[in-house]
């Protein structure tokens, strides 16, 4: 919540969580303005003065979860090995601190409001402006890790995307399969690439 | 379409031909029993006599898909790396040979079905079973390839997870954001991991 008493931020702010709430109760098929409305202690009619229609209240929605998720990956560090390893952990399970929403339901939530990106052209742009912050993220990190030498000279842009393909496929197995062990044995067999890999040193290999 | 005239057979693969094409008009959020039927050349009375409920069609429709999904991904030969290579590209792009689907719209509707996985138990064991068909074929190509000393002696479950996840989440990625290189470059990706690092020849490491 916002810290400005109960003007339009800290509404907004409500409308975004009771929208979680009606998402992780009902799924995004049964998610009507209705089920949105009886989260919140609030009326039908707040929501829609602030959100003109469903689809507008979705997209602020969608923008609100992927600030959120951006605001808690953070690295720092001068190790990059160190710091890819913590951005994997953080992206797989989640942050270490205690955040406003749980790091599972989160991610079905997300599949759900992802599953309509290719219906809806302004999804699609917000996640791709996730994308290329997360994955700017990643070059900036094995950019830095070939510069001195502790990474190999590879493709900084094919290895960042070769890590969230793994990441975000193995979030989306772990909440659809019936097995648990999915963001576990990806993150051995990722930190196997890593050492056995892309790390110059250890893998001892020659130069390509 | 079967070759049995106009049978019980005949007709439950129109409702799924009819399924999928309502699906892939109208989005899993708007896919009604009429969508369904509106797709179709019998009524609504119709697909009720043959399944009681939309979850039922929904649950068999998931079954038609995966089923025809895993006929069309079989690999022979004895090379490991032509045999993972061709697996790869067959999971990432779809087969060489035309199939009903378009390999794209598929996978947009197939990310639709999947997002309900997480609160639909019958969905989820549908895709762990196709899960687990897909990933055996992938372990037996890498165990075959450490037995004949193609593949360094990695953990073939834990390349085998690795790769599915990170095609899983690139055909995800190809059809939810706004780059249409996610696919290639991922491929490109996962030729350097196998070239560079599973295969021990190449790659010019000791044994672990």
């Amino acid at each position: 919540m916002g810290a400005n008493g109960d003007g339009p931020v800290d509404t907004e702010e409500a409308i975004m969580q009771a929208t979680y709430r009606a998402l992780c109760t009902h799924g995004y098929a049964n998610l009507t303005m209705q089920a949105i409305a009886d989260e919140f202690d609030k009326t039908k009619g707040v929501i829609h003065y602030h959100y003109d229609t469903k689809e507008a209240l979705l997209v602020a929605f969608l923008e609100y979860l992927l600030d959120a998720f951006e605001q808690h990956i953070a690295v720092e560090g001068d190790d990059p090995v160190e710091r890819l390893e913590t951005l994997i952990d953080t992206l797989l399970f989640g942050p270490p601190e205690r955040t406003t929403f749980d790091h599972w339901e989160l991610t079905t939530a997300m599949l759900e409001i992802r599953s309509e990106a290719p219906h809806n052209a302004e999804f699609r742009r917000q996640w791709s402006r996730n994308y290329e912050t997360v994955v700017a993220m990643v070059v900036a990190i094995v950019e830095d890790g070939i510069e001195t030498g502790v990474f190999r000279d590879v493709d900084p842009e094919q290895v960042a995307m070769l890590l969230l393909v793994s990441i975000n496929g193995a979030r989306i197995y772990q909440v659809t399969l019936e097995r648990d062990d999915v963001a576990e044995v990806t993150r051995a067999g990722l930190e196997a690439i890593i050492h056995e890999w892309l790390c110059e040193d250890e893998a001892e290999t020659s130069a390509r």
